[in-house]
């Protein structure tokens, strides 16, 4: 393909993608395919000779739309939201035209300073303690990682490295896989799926704690495990805290859990995946309050902060034990400037990484600080005015408190009752909500996720919600 | 921003992308800025108020170009390529305009399927044998992972899970600690750092093997090390043969591995992340023999196949022991398609993933199998070209076989002297070289990287080469 072909082909995308993005809430939500529908759409094997993109453009309606589950229709509240914005877009042209590989700091000095830069800008927004930023001047500092499963699991190793070194410090002829053996980890029951398969990964023990009535982990309950664990001759050594828990957005109590893990001195880990945008508003950073304790801070500005997916933001006051789990420095990637800046190959679990921070440059920039605020803010708002009509009819309760932009209710009755309501909402594919359950109780989810969603839309989902109750109950 | 700026702002960066691609031949290949370069070139914080987005197009070549290291310049010819094409760009801006999250099925139907069935056209291209492919119709089947350093842990995982399991049934006194810390897994001396690493991210031991003469690990070699590790009361479980190391570009002995592996049954994993893309010319594939006997098989066509970072093309003949491994099943992420298609969040370590069969669905049919297999055909060729160029200068020797895009070469003498010589390369800045060193002897590595690369660029390269040599031996 030529620059020519390409500067058209873009050219029809971008018409495309505006048209695609701006009249989203015309397509049903959820795709009615079956398993196996695509196979039969498109050939057995690849073209031999090159077709035109003018082909693939006609396909795009063919075979892909069919199949798609449209996050970013105003009628999808699954899950949590996941970014979309057109200055991300934008930037990712650029990020993958450059299409460097950063994993030293000579494979593209502009690739790791960017980053360096903006996850700077990032933290000043959400107002993290100056201890883990690289502008301090010391060690600290933030990363682009993938995912917030992997800045799980890379703090994770960090610890069980540090863990480890500490133990043999101590006892010098306990071996690396006694030692592995009686390290535990801690977080709360409603802590992500995630934090679980870290441990699993990482094959160390990982204990989920009960929670309070407002569903959060408590100091107490993370002090009296850890206190019996080290009395069984175990070693504690990492707890992961979550700010927003996938299940209800429950906050876990960060200020007491801070206070146990560094009396302890056990590594602790912030998981704010999809609240920590929300610390960009003064308002809500009450709910932060407590992460000078932390030793690792993450969130995902692919979730609420409309930055494309992936950009998950990790800062770390001292990466030195993340880097030396990880360190293996082959001759080929070495460079004279080894020292200067970080290498942020030591900072991740996959060796190669592409210039995300482009998306972040560009994301701040063209909406600015206060766009970011006013974006938050209005999610916000519509959770609320969901609540509000949700708690105008007398047969729905809420179950846990709204904070962020999820509502988590359900039917006044049995489990039985919601697991058929939320059948036939998904089924009727107007709107689309999972499920969740919390000792015991199966509630329904409505997260606020399309950067398209106004008022109306939410009067809408209420209204299907409340028919199809209705039909229910007949 | 809306639409409207969204289709300017677009349109305005294809002509930059063209721009600089098509004249990338004229940038310095290596910035010579220094650490730190980037900070006082921007603002300390996020704008409160946003910018235009011309102002951002604008900074590009004050900003950014200055620290990039031009990876598509044809004077490029460090580490491996890594790929770019017209229509991966384009296909990446659908991927983030649809910005579906394909954990589930459900997520996004055509997110999975289009993956399965393109990991199928995939592997019929390489002409894999029809155990690893979904269209075989059992287990087997193809993922895109996002690296191959994953792709390599994902596959060690899934062993160790999987040699757990059988000591387990085997003694069902051992606990998973004691059976880890007897587990071994090999691959050869020359094998890519990310396999040292997934041996300490996964916590095993790893034994480096040595190589033949021509830097292949052999079958006796590996028949004896497992031999001597058995005897030791250690377990066997993983071996990684690589397929074009990094260092050299060498080949495992497949065939011989294989057997080894399949008698002892041991995982056997094959690493192919450069070389693979080769797999598509049948005048390539006698280096895949035996690859019948592996489990699992890994090459990145986002290195040699045109397909933008990260597309990492990995097939399991059986899933199963890696789907285990990793299967935590929250409420919110269970659906009622569950098991009639892949859910790929469990063939992998992060749980979110982007739309990346977009890429190759693109590059496949907007190139044609033909003019891939061209691409490929023409560096190797380059590859050639300079290889004959240089042995017609009696100063130099040939490190290694020439087989793929890369010649490893050296000045005859000490390592000293051609340390110097690569100094001299890159300071010079006309053209980018990284050395390894094999066995005490140090030796530069030319990589045919980019797209643009013609025969005068090498030429040119050997120029650069040879004139810096004379200014050296003076």
């Amino acid at each position: 393909m030529d620059h020519k072909s390409f500067k058209e082909f873009s050219q029809a995308m971008s018409e495309y993608i505006a048209n695609y993005l701006e009249n989203i809430r015309e397509r049903p939500v959820l795709p009615t395919v079956e398993p196996g529908y695509l196979r039969p759409l498109v050939p057995a094997s690849a073209p031999e000779s090159p077709e035109k993109w003018q082909d693939i453009m006609e396909d795009l309606e063919r075979v892909i739309m069919p199949g798609v589950t449209h996050w970013h229709s105003p009628r999808f509240h699954a899950y949590f939201p996941t970014a979309n914005s057109y200055p991300a877009i934008v930037a990712d042209m650029l990020s993958d035209a450059i299409a460097c590989i950063g994993f030293t700091w000579i494979a593209s000095p502009a690739c790791t300073e960017l980053e360096v830069v903006m996850l700077d800008w990032l933290g000043k927004l959400l107002d993290l303690p100056k201890e883990f930023l690289a502008s301090s001047g010391g060690k600290a500092g933030g990363v682009i990682q993938g995912t917030a499963s992997e800045a799980t699991l890379v703090a994770l190793l960090g610890a069980k490295a540090k863990a480890i070194r500490k133990a043999k410090a101590q006892n010098p002829e306990l071996t690396d896989y006694e030692i592995i053996s009686k390290l535990v980890g801690y977080c709360s029951q409603q802590a992500h799926s995630s934090v679980e398969r870290a441990g699993l990964l990482g094959g160390v023990r990982l204990r989920l704690l009960d929670t309070d009535e407002r569903h959060r982990l408590r100091g107490d309950t993370l002090k009296a495990a850890i206190e019996e664990d080290k009395k069984a001759g175990l070693i504690p050594f990492y707890v992961v805290a979550t700010l927003g828990t996938t299940s209800c957005c429950s906050f876990d109590a960060l200020e007491e859990i801070g206070d146990v893990c560094n009396a302890s001195e056990v590594w602790l880990h912030v998981d704010a995946a999809y609240a920590g945008s929300a610390f960009i508003c003064p308002e809500f950073r009450y709910l932060n309050a407590g992460v000078e304790k932390a030793d690792s801070f993450n969130f995902n500005p692919h979730k609420w902060m409309l930055v494309t997916f992936d950009c998950s933001a990790m800062w770390l006051k001292d990466p030195t034990d993340v880097i030396d789990a990880f360190n293996v420095d082959p001759l080929y990637l070495k460079h004279e400037m080894q020292g200067s800046a970080p290498d942020y190959r030591h900072w991740q679990i996959p060796l190669g990484r592409r210039f995300r921070a482009l998306k972040l440059w560009f994301v701040m920039r063209l909406y600015g600080a206060e766009n970011l605020r006013a974006h938050i803010r209005k999610q916000i708002g519509l959770a609320h005015l969901f609540e509000s009509l949700l708690l105008e009819d007398s047969r729905f309760e809420i179950f846990s408190e709204v904070t962020m932009g999820l509502v988590c209710f359900r039917l006044k009755g049995t489990n039985e009752l919601n697991e058929q309501l939320l059948k036939m909402i998904n089924g009727h594919g107007k709107i689309h909500l999972v499920p969740s359950k919390i000792k015991g109780s199966y509630f329904l989810r409505l997260a606020i996720c399309s950067r398209y969603t106004e008022e109306e839309d939410i009067r809408e989902s209420w209204k299907e919600i409340s028919t199809l109750a209705c039909n229910l109950n007949n």
